[in-house]
């Protein structure tokens, strides 16, 4: 897997997608905060949503819409969750997506919704509607990059990835955006995200492959442990690529899926790295489980540790509180035969302490990014999960969001 | 429930019970870093350890031998956790334990170890066993406050707790002492907490009755979500107060089983009021709930959402975030039938926002203590749980903490 994201383009790369944006003074003044996506044609279309028991009403209007396997549009906005507005909150879920759906002349069923932001507020309608009537006036196939400001709340920088493969003959592109700083927690999806692809695909293949992508991505990713109301990665394929529709489990199905993965996995990576007042990115590795469910266990709850989070803002080798996190996440393991290394400086052995070089680690510890290995010597399943450090800002930030 | 500490001496309140204290250089120059806890007689002993899977030395040997049923004395230190120390870290807790019970002249099986403080550095048994040696020349019946401040780390304040009750004509006492600031979440135990009582109780009652009593209280606060790998809570029956033996589930052991559980509440609150940086105390409360573990997965899930924490830090009434907390519980509940309260203020009903006053809900964020009440309106359980607000200081404390 490659993380670079080697292509620009992010959610209108592929083939007959577009995008629109708008400033509609949800977030506040002159800041982007509407996204509209739209395929030139109607797509396959998969998505994974929170598993929160309160969810946003864009949320439960998406669900119910993406049942129906198709979509033709997204519209997303930021600044505002709608989300804990009642019955409110879902009109105006669906008013949103006819008024996008009478601006691009498609099937009010096809167009999907998004929110991100405040929860407990009510929609400013009478922003909202005008500023999704200017992103529709605006589409165009080298919108991605606005798009991607534009769902961005305490996000610092922009998220996308593209990657692109060869089916069957065809070049079949696939890219996408999230967003996402605070209250990201593993637990199906995390965050939101819209991917993308130019692939012809079934709805059966295009599911499966979404869920495994998540799987090794998104859900490995922790910034504070909250899991959201309004997360979703939704991908949209319009089959436009030309290629041989995939349908089965083969090798098609594989290199669209593990592309797909890849996307994810940078994303994922991106916004981990620009967690709420992060300074740094964690890597945690389990090497040697038994099982990958203990590995993802492990290596989830040691990148979610509170105090593992501190003492790497902190630059403080305190591989103990490593070990410990280890310990009460459920994996199975024996403490006293796993060995940790920050970076490639070994810190402990057997589970206990080992001499180690206090300013090679201070090094390691000064770097972008953080890695941290444990590993279990027990078994062959492994898994990595990111997250970042605990700084002074996410408290500052959290502090006083909403005032 | 009355949660004031109405009578002095901790851990020496119960007749027969003594405690000696030590500033051996294990945390640093002139602070108490050994307890000595000791009962003039055989006491029954019930305990409750950590669920860690990675336990420190001191919390396999306690293990071991309080399933005797028996113990007459406690060696503690601060400063150093003795866990992942492997076999020398088992062979130190050992000495210690033989050490003191040399010094007491008393069975060496009957001392209880403890230890807390930095994971992963050998205990500095060069300055640990004079120290004990020490505590134990200087045992005091009144030696309760000092042994309270002996087992501080990041604590601010000792935590004491006294109740007294009356049982079949004697006056039975129940006191107890804790630590714990950070690295707090309840699962099972939580941190140290040592209670001594004068009742004359049976061993199966008394476990019984702490288990109960750790239930209501210390697996109901957390200060951020690290469980860590020597927590325990220990208590230690004398008999002294001569009461008709308390072994069935009668009128007597109810009320023992309160005033115990009323002590260990008492200490929670202190322990999540002093909570790593914390400048306030959480109290959230569930009401009619379908189950009481509905109740208490919300209200746990609240009082350690980080983003909660840092809201009520920055004295921010953001409700959106104490609902989308419950939502990912695991609790049973209807979001759209959910009303919540801010001390007196409601500021949300049936899911949705409400208007209320700013001014009012920022008068409650500025107390000490902030309550936060969720109504399910669904059944009839209860649950409060007790946390603290995420600070600045937390990230300092566990920024640098080890060096």
């Amino acid at each position: 897997m490659n993380s670079t994201k080697n292509l620009p383009g992010g959610v209108t790369a592929a083939v007959g997608f577009q995008a629109g944006t708008a400033s509609a003074g949800i977030k506040y003044k002159m800041k982007r905060d509407i996204a509209l996506i739209y395929s030139t044609v109607p797509a396959v279309a998969a998505g994974v949503f929170t598993t929160n028991r309160v969810k946003a009403a864009p949320v439960l209007v998406s669900m119910r819409r993406i049942a129906g396997g198709k979509a033709q549009a997204i519209v997303v906005n930021s600044g505002n969750a709608n989300a804990c507005n009642g019955e409110q909150g879902e009109q105006d879920a669906l008013t949103m997506a006819s008024t996008a759906a009478g601006a691009l002349g498609i099937s009010e069923e096809h167009v999907l919704v998004a929110s991100t932001g405040v929860i407990g507020q009510k929609m400013p309608m009478g922003k909202v509607l005008p500023g999704i009537l200017e992103a529709a006036g605006g589409m165009n196939p080298e919108g991605g990059a606005m798009a991607a400001e534009a769902i961005m709340t305490t996000d610092t920088v922009p998220k996308e990835a593209v990657r692109q493969i060869d089916v069957g003959g065809k070049k079949v592109t696939v890219g996408g955006m999230a967003k996402g700083s605070g209250m990201i927690h593993p637990n199906m999806a995390t965050l939101l995200c819209f991917i993308t692809t130019d692939a012809a695909i079934s709805s059966a293949c295009l599911n499966r492959a979404l869920k495994h992508a998540v799987s090794n991505s998104f859900n490995l990713i922790t910034v504070d442990r909250d899991t959201s109301t309004n997360d979703m990665a939704i991908v949209l394929a319009n089959g436009i690529a030309g290629n041989p529709e995939i349908v089965g489990e083969g090798d098609d199905y594989l290199l669209f899926r593990d592309a797909l993965t890849d996307v994810c996995i940078s994303l994922a990576i991106d916004l981990a790295r620009d967690g709420e007042g992060a300074t740094k990115l964690i890597q945690v590795e389990v090497r040697n489980a038994l099982t990958k469910e203990d590995a993802r266990l492990a290596a989830r709850a040691v990148a979610g540790s509170s105090l593992v989070k501190a003492a790497i803002f902190g630059r403080d080798a305190n591989w103990g509180r490593v070990l410990c996190a280890a310990g009460y996440s459920g994996a199975n393991f024996e403490p006293g035969q796993v060995d940790i290394f920050l970076g490639d400086e070994q810190v402990a052995q057997k589970g206990c302490s080992l001499e180690f070089s206090e300013e090679r680690a201070l090094d390691i510890l000064d770097n972008d990014t953080v890695k941290v290995i444990l590993d279990f010597n027990m078994g062959k399943s492994g898994a990595t999960a990111w997250g970042c450090d605990l700084t002074y800002d996410y408290v500052r930030i959290n502090g006083d969001y909403r005032t």
